[in-house]
Order: C-alpha cells, then sequence, then structure tokens
C-alpha cells in the first residue's frame, strides 16, 4: 500500500465510522426533511409528493443502475435525490380527499415512536433480542383477543403470558394472519392419529391417505380476499379448492349456497377444512352473516375463521360493533392494525378462540425458541420481526376505546353521508350501501339513469359496458390530475343480473375527510366526465334512442 | 344529550383531532426522547436500557391488563411509562459488548428515513399505494441479483422492471423468503401437465398421485435453519421429509451423505424437490460447498436454494466473496439486509436466477394485481407491505461498494483475530473456527483442557457435560450483569465425538466492537466462571484425578 492510498483507505474508514457514531448534523438535509415531517406531516407531503402525475416509465428511468454503487455518498446528497425521486413521486396517502385506499392520516405520535422502534431495533422472534417487548406483544394480542371473545380476567391471567400458549400471532400484514389461521386449520384436521403422526410431520399426500379423503375445501363468499387463493396454493391444498360461494343482493354469502356447496363437496369424498367469513369485503365493505356462517360450521365440524383484516376495527364502536355480531364464535379470526385502528404499515394480527391452537404449528430449534421458552417465534409463521406491536399498544392506550368509538363512529356516518349525497346526486349512482365505510357508485347522466328504469336487459347491458368505460375514464383522470382519489373495481351487482360493473370504491377511514371534500369529489367527477369524448357521447344517444 | 355530556363529547373529538393535526411539541416528553435518540442514539440505548436484568414475570407485571383501556391518555404521559416499562426493560441489541446476536449497531441515516418511511405510509403490494416505490423495489431487487448472479446490462435491461417477471421478492424476513423459495421449487415440480393443471390450482395430493410420486423431500444440512421445518410443514412436504445430512468436522453438509441420501429417498419413490444449501448456518457460520451441491441438484434435477439469509453480505466484499463460491449457480438465494447489511428489522429479500420463476405462484384479483400490471404483490407471498426497500437502497448508495468492503472485511477480520485470542489463552477453547464472522468457543480451565488431551472417551463425555453446564451458567451470568452479552447454542462436534456440547455463539458484525470488548469479554467470562460452585470444582477434581 502506497503512504497515498493508506491515507485514503484511513479516510474511508473514517466516514464510514461516522455514519454509525456521528448524528446527522441539525442544519443537515435530512435533518432538515425530518423537522419538516415532525412539524407538519401533511404539509411535507402536500408540498414534496408532485400532484400531477407522472407515468411509470419515466419514473423507471432513475431506478435502472443494475449495479450496486461502488463509491460511498453523503447522506445528505442522497437525501436531496430521494427527494427528487422518489418522495416527489410516492403516493399521498394519507391525503384526506384520497379517499380510495385503506390507509389513512396517521397520528403524529407514531412518528417519533417508529424512529424508537427503530432506534431500538428488537428482533421478536426470542426473549434474548426482545425482553420486554414480547409481554407487549402478548398484551397487545391479549387485548384484541378480549375486543373479539370478551373472556374474563381468569381467562386472561392464566393464558395471556402462557409460555406454552398464544392468544394469537403478530404479523406483518393480514395475508400472514389468513395463512397462519388457515394452516392451524389444516394441521388440527389432519393432526396425529395412532401410528400416523399427523400432517405438519409426514406432510399432505400421506395425510390425505390416512384420513381417507379426496380433496380438503375452503369455502368462502366469492368476494373473499386474493389472500384466501394464496394460502390454499401455499398449504397445498389448491386454488380451485378455494370454493367461491355466490351472494345475495347484499354482497353477503348466501347460507343456502354454501349448505348446497359442502353438500355436494362432500359428496365427491372432498372434506371441508374451514369456513371463512369475511367481514368486511374489500371490494363492497359487507360482513356474511356470521352467526350462521358458525352454525354451519359446527353442522360440518370444521374450523370457522373470520377474515376481519379490514372490518374487524369495527369492534372498537360500541354503536356500531353488533355489525360484526357472531365473530366471537369464530375460532380465528384476521385484524390488520394498520387499516382502520391507525398504526403504520406493517401490523397484521391473527387471534385464536383456543389459547392452545397454534399447537399444532409449533417449532423448536436448538439455540433459540427452546421449548418452554417464551419466545414468540415458535408460534408464529414468521421469524425474525420488529416490534411493531409496540405501535399498536401506543395506538390502544393514547387514543382509548372512547377514542375509536368517535373515529369509527366518524367513519361509518360519514359512508352514510355520502350514500345520501350520492343518492340525492341526479347524476350519479349509489351501487353498494356502505355497511361499515365502504361504498360502491358511479357516475350516470340523469337521461341515462331514466332510459335505463324501462330498458330490456339487452339494453341495460350495453348501457353498462358505456357506463364501465366512462368509469374508468373518470377514475383514471382523476387520479392523475392529483385532486381526489377514488379507487375503482368491477363487481357483479345483483341489480343488474350480475354483469361485470365497473365502480367507483371509495373507504371513508380517514378523520380528515370533510363533507365539504366528499361534495368536491363528486364535482369533480362530474366535470371530468363532460370532458370524455368517447362513451359519455355514445351514451347519451344510446338515451335518446330509447326515448324514440 | 345534556349540555355537559355534549360539551364534554366536543373536548374529547377535539384532542383526538388534535393527534391527527398538530404536531408534538417541541418540549413534550416524546419530542424530548426523540432529540435524545437523534442526537446520541448509543447514549440513549444506554442510558434508557437497565444494565441488571429484570426478571421476565416482573415485567410482565406491566402488561396484565387485557382491556382496551377505555380513557385515551396524554402522549407525554404514554411516552414515559414506555420508557420505563418497556424501554427499560428492552435488550441493547446495538451495543458493541453485545456479541451474540446478529443485530448490530444500525447507520445514524437510518433514523430520519424511517420515520420518512413511516410518514409515507406507502404499501408495495400495488402501484396504486407505492408508485415510485414499486421501481425502488424493484431495483433494490435488481441490485442484489445483480451482487449474487452478475448477469450483464442487458438482462437488467429488459427483465428488472417488466411487468410479468420479478428478479426477487422483498419480504418481512429470511423465513418468508425461504419459505418462498420452496413454494416456487415444489410448484414449479408439480406444474401443470396434460389434463394436470398443476399443484397451485389442484392441490399436492393430486399432483402427487399425477405424477406417481410417493413424497417430496428437502434435503439439507443438519445446521439449516429451523424456518426450513416450518416451509416443509406449511407446504404439506412434511417435516421429516426435510431430511437433514450429516456435517463434516468443518460443519459443511457431506456431500457423499447427501447423495447417499438422495439415491434412498429416490428407491422409496419420494422425489427431491429440492437442496438448500447454508451459506452461513446460523449455529457455526460455515458455508457448505455450494459448487458441489449445484453439481447435485443438476444430477437429481431438482430446484437448488442458497439460504443466505445471514451470510449472503459477504458478497459485498471482494476479499471475502469467494467463500460463497458457487451461489451463483442457485436457483433461487435468500438474503437479509437486516443482518449483516446494517438495514433495521424487517429486511429480508429472495433473488431468483429466473425473472419468470415466480411465475408459478402469481396471482391476481379484480381490483388490484390486474394482468399486466406491474403490482409488485401479484408475486408475492405477503399482500400489503412498508416500503422497507427504501432503507436497503439507502444504505446500498450512502454506503456503496467500497464502504461494504471495510465493513465486512472488519468484521471477518475481527473474527479471526478474536479467535486468535481465544486460542492463545490458556483458559479457553475455540469450537469452531470463523468462517465467516461467527465462531463458537468456551471456557476450560488450562488444567482441564490437559487432562482431557489423553481422557477416555467416557471421561471425556464426563469433562463435557460438566463444562455444559458451566458454560450455560458463565453464559446466564454474563446476560443478568448486563455488560456484555454473548449467546449458547448446543452442537455435536466431530471433536467430541458429536456428544452436545454447548457453547458461547459469538457474531462479530458490529463495527463498533473493538480489539479492547473482545480482550474484555473473555476477562469477564474468566471472573465469572470463578464464581461458579457447582460445576468448577468437579471439572477440577476429575482433571485432578486424571492426573493421578
Amino acid at each position: 500500500m502506497t503512504e497515498q492510498s493508506k491515507r485514503l483507505a484511513t479516510a474511508s474508514e473514517e466516514a464510514l465510522w461516522r455514519i454509525f457514531t456521528v448524528p446527522e448534523a441539525p442544519d443537515s438535509t435530512l435533518s432538515i426533511i425530518e423537522q419538516n415531517i415532525s412539524q407538519n406531516l401533511a404539509g411535507f407531503l402536500r408540498e414534496s409528493i408532485v400532484a400531477v402525475e407522472k407515468p411509470l416509465w419515466q419514473i423507471e428511468r432513475d431506478f435502472q443502475a443494475h449495479q450496486i454503487p461502488t463509491d460511498p455518498r453523503f447522506v445528505s446528497d442522497y437525501a436531496e435525490q430521494l427527494m427528487q425521486q422518489l418522495v416527489a413521486h410516492s403516493v399521498h396517502t394519507a391525503a384526506p380527499s384520497f379517499i380510495g385506499h385503506m390507509t389513512s392520516a396517521l397520528p403524529y405520535f407514531v412518528l417519533p415512536l417508529s424512529k424508537m422502534m427503530v432506534g431500538l431495533n428488537q428482533n421478536l422472534v426470542k426473549i434474548e433480542t426482545s425482553k420486554a417487548f414480547t409481554p407487549l406483544e402478548r398484551q397487545v394480542l391479549g387485548m384484541m383477543h378480549h375486543l373479539v371473545y370478551g373472556e374474563g380476567e381468569s381467562f386472561y391471567k392464566k393464558w395471556m403470558h402462557s409460555a406454552n400458549h398464544s392468544l394469537g400471532a403478530f404479523c406483518s400484514g393480514g395475508t400472514i394472519a389468513n395463512i397462519t389461521a388457515l394452516w392451524i386449520a389444516r394441521n388440527r384436521l389432519l393432526k396425529a392419529d395412532g401410528e400416523f403422526k399427523g400432517v405438519a410431520k409426514e406432510g399432505l399426500f400421506r395425510a390425505m391417505k390416512h384420513y381417507g379423503y379426496e380433496g380438503l375445501a375452503v369455502l368462502v363468499s366469492e368476494r373473499g380476499h386474493y389472500s384466501l387463493g394464496k394460502a390454499a396454493d401455499l398449504l397445498g391444498i389448491g386454488r380451485e379448492h378455494l370454493v367461491p360461494v355466490q351472494t345475495d343482493e347484499n354482497n353477503k354469502v348466501r347460507l343456502d349456497e354454501m349448505r348446497r356447496v359442502a353438500a355436494e363437496l362432500q359428496s365427491r369424498n372432498i372434506k371441508v377444512m374451514a369456513i371463512v367469513g369475511v367481514a368486511g369485503t374489500t371490494e363492497t365493505g359487507n360482513v356474511d352473516p356470521l352467526h350462521q356462517l358458525a352454525d354451519l360450521a359446527q353442522e360440518l365440524g370444521c374450523h370457522f375463521h373470520v377474515d376481519a383484516a379490514w372490518g374487524g376495527a369495527t369492534l372498537l364502536s360500541d354503536k356500531y360493533r353488533q355489525l360484526l355480531s357472531g365473530i366471537e364464535r369464530a375460532d380465528s379470526v384476521t385484524i390488520d392494525a394498520h387499516k382502520q385502528m391507525y398504526v403504520p404499515m406493517g401490523a397484521g394480527m391473527v387471534v385464536f378462540k383456543h389459547p392452545s391452537s397454534a399447537h399444532v404449528i409449533e417449532h423448536h430449534a436448538e439455540y433459540i425458541l427452546r421449548k418452554g421458552s417464551k419466545d414468540l417465534g415458535s408460534q408464529t409463521l414468521e421469524g425474525s420481526r420488529p416490534g411493531m406491536a409496540m405501535l399498536v399498544h401506543a395506538c390502544l392506550q393514547v387514543i382509548g376505546r372512547k377514542g375509536y368509538e368517535i373515529l369509527i363512529n366518524r367513519s361509518l356516518d360519514k359512508a352514510r353521508y355520502f350514500a345520501e349525497l350520492i343518492r340525492q346526486h341526479s347524476e350519479f349512482e349509489l351501487i353498494t350501501e356502505p355497511e361499515l365505510c365502504l361504498l360502491t357508485y358511479r357516475y350516470v347522466p340523469a337521461e341515462v339513469q331514466a332510459a335505463m328504469q324501462n330498458a330490456s336487459a339487452e339494453r341495460l347491458q350495453k348501457f353498462n359496458e358505456l357506463l364501465n368505460g366512462l368509469t374508468r375514464f373518470i377514475q383514471k383522470r382523476q387520479r392523475e390530475e392529483g385532486l381526489s382519489f377514488v379507487s375503482r373495481t368491477r363487481i357483479q351487482p345483483a341489480q343488474y343480473h350480475r354483469h361485470g360493473t365497473v365502480v367507483f370504491r371509495v373507504v371513508l377511514a380517514n378523520p380528515l375527510t370533510t363533507d365539504q371534500i366528499l361534495q368536491d369529489v363528486l364535482m369533480e367527477q362530474q366535470q371530468i366526465a363532460a370532458q370524455d369524448h368517447e362513451y359519455l357521447p355514445k351514451l347519451l344517444q344510446l338515451a335518446r334512442d330509447s326515448a324514440a
């Protein structure tokens, strides 16, 4: 090594040492960005994220390099680039006029707490790397369990901190929660029996031969979340055996249909492993008849899971919790805290009615998760995990039941207000009523609505096809203009003979969304509709033809 | 409603509104905590976390309540409680003298960036809720792919941002990464074939009947990570079919053994679905002979996965990357950025050699993940996910290849230094040599070492049993005293006839760990050993008896 290269090496070692030991200077670019976030998050997001959309292919240009850069960079340099290339073109999920997502504005206090969580960098897989975070997470799961099942004090005293039991599992999200629930359902059904050591040890092929089934099935509303299909694939059940059951005119699963399907499967020697009730479908926000599903599950002797990833937070409202009545009869329930509980992304949970449910998926290792330890990792699908439970704990404590009562009620009331607004408006059509705080609708000019009243089924379909184009146009243009955002989906409403119907989808969970904003969203959509020169003229022509 | 209750309701609505709209005051308890973290993270952790351990059952007392509190609380109030009940009893994973974990000190800049990530609250399941974060994540996966496979520019130009392809999957951690890899392996093996629609659709039972296998197996070193057992259970393969293959005296899987096991399985019509090479075992840090495993996988026509969750970062060092030679022949590779890449918890990745690997686990839904979209969620196990890829991106840019070269080399060199220190020390015994930056050792008094030299196998076992007790005692006491921390595990070293041997396990990835700290760790252990009155006297007696 020459003297110069030695000096250079020392210089870069020093620079490296600094990033681990010297805090960001208060006047550095990154510190200033951070202060802006701390002092005015809404303002930061509003000002940093560009309103007018840039096409994805243009954004991709800034993320083309495939080689890890050779030279280190100054943090300030990098932070500036990040602001221009990433933050500017991210999505303002917290905007009160962005009512198409399940994400919402977050309470301020989660920001410093998140930083604390990262600074502590605990790993919740085991006590050794998380210590007090383990009882904290168990308490959060206990509280959520109590919210769903309402067991008495002695129950929680006995089980909440019991080494070999768990009242639930904390996960990165609802998908892992749903998979965990169905994993348990499968392993409990195909448990050890005589010489057979159980599906966990011997695998699914031998399990099926041992029990003599031709297949396993999971029954769920046709509106069930796509994560259930993933679970069916992953668990070896097969996507075809996740059987979608027809819904009624309120988008709730039809019990008669489910019973018929179950009988049909049974006749083919396909065992119904689980029924999944949806408590808040992602597309229309409806809740399945949970009591009746619980009865049917009992009848069939199968696991009853409720996917309340989105709607579960409604249990925090005394006014509305009866909408989820029957959920307390479920064997397992998924609830995402990062949806309506105002916790940042990455906080899913599944709670188990029975504290020993997770025994069938338990696993141990030599250096961690030793038997009898309280390591959370022995009964979770994930391994190393961050201390996200702290943020749920914080929200439960700081917001409290009374606070959530107000927040949830406000969301549901607001959805009812918006539905009324749409109903009253001559140019909009409410497609699905809000049961929780989600509704769907579309723009339909008054004369088109009139013409559709008496139209033949054939003509109705023609109208609907044109309306689908128009709805897509409006949704896309509104998103691109960046003032407000509603999402869109395609459903098969009973009132339209189950034709595929494209609709605006709105979730009203952001506490900062005002009535005025909702009025503005409709007004903007009406204005955008007038800019369409493809579908609107045809629609109006068709309406006139119908009148003639 | 009475006037008073109306006023109260309005007051609490206002308080609630404030947490969403009014930033934490600069002099609030939480803001002051945050400033301490920003200005001196190491100091904050040192001062906030109590050194002397409190027993878990005492900590649990603070987390007993099972009901979500009724009333909201002031943030400052809650923050104070959190400091006393949670932070004080968390684990100082970043301490330079805590060398028993895979977590390390973090660079300062990840703290404000984490806060930015939370403030932006993107959801990477789809473009609609993540926009520029999607190409950023694809770029991070592209860079990691390049680090492993080193394809040319045209490869990355073609595939990195291709809608229907993915060079990898970003996950919450290595467990999900390993499961994803084996899920792909299973689904590729049992793919659609003639009338059979593939395991994803039809399930494992029909797949096995179609292909005529009696079972599926995954072969891995007996030192493989426990997440593979979870994967075998989850995927329906069965834990018994995750076959642990013996390792040699260097803790590397024995090829002859693996070949023998494969032949034996084949003779029972059990199809080897995948071979997993370990690149950095969690317990001893050794790397399997990857080239030879690749050859065998080719021979058997099976998937070759490398679990480099921990050791993969070594590829960032030009000096040491040849230790993982052959990894570029793997079909899939797991690497955790939250281990040796200095990213906070929650950043796992799996990269795929072939951009179309994930096709076999692809899934779509109506309202998101539409076909042809670039939504990341259509090819990942998880659904909603936070923008953690940003932190990996930041580390890659700010630290750069040159920075990582220094960091990784320093870790590996330090492990070699520590090994030498142990070897030179008359009272310690190195059990496994550091291949990467992990080693195991134990305390053995010099006269015991001497007596063990010529001891019979029977007497050797007696020594080892007493030493196991002593090692446990030292490790536990050292942890409780809170000055430093090494972990412990139980391995079966070849030199001790594969008797279960309890050892100290040390991971030297923290750049702030100095040579002096390592010397102190040994000195402290020696002092603690002298405090043991159970095993030490018996060991010394046994040594004297042996000499007699």
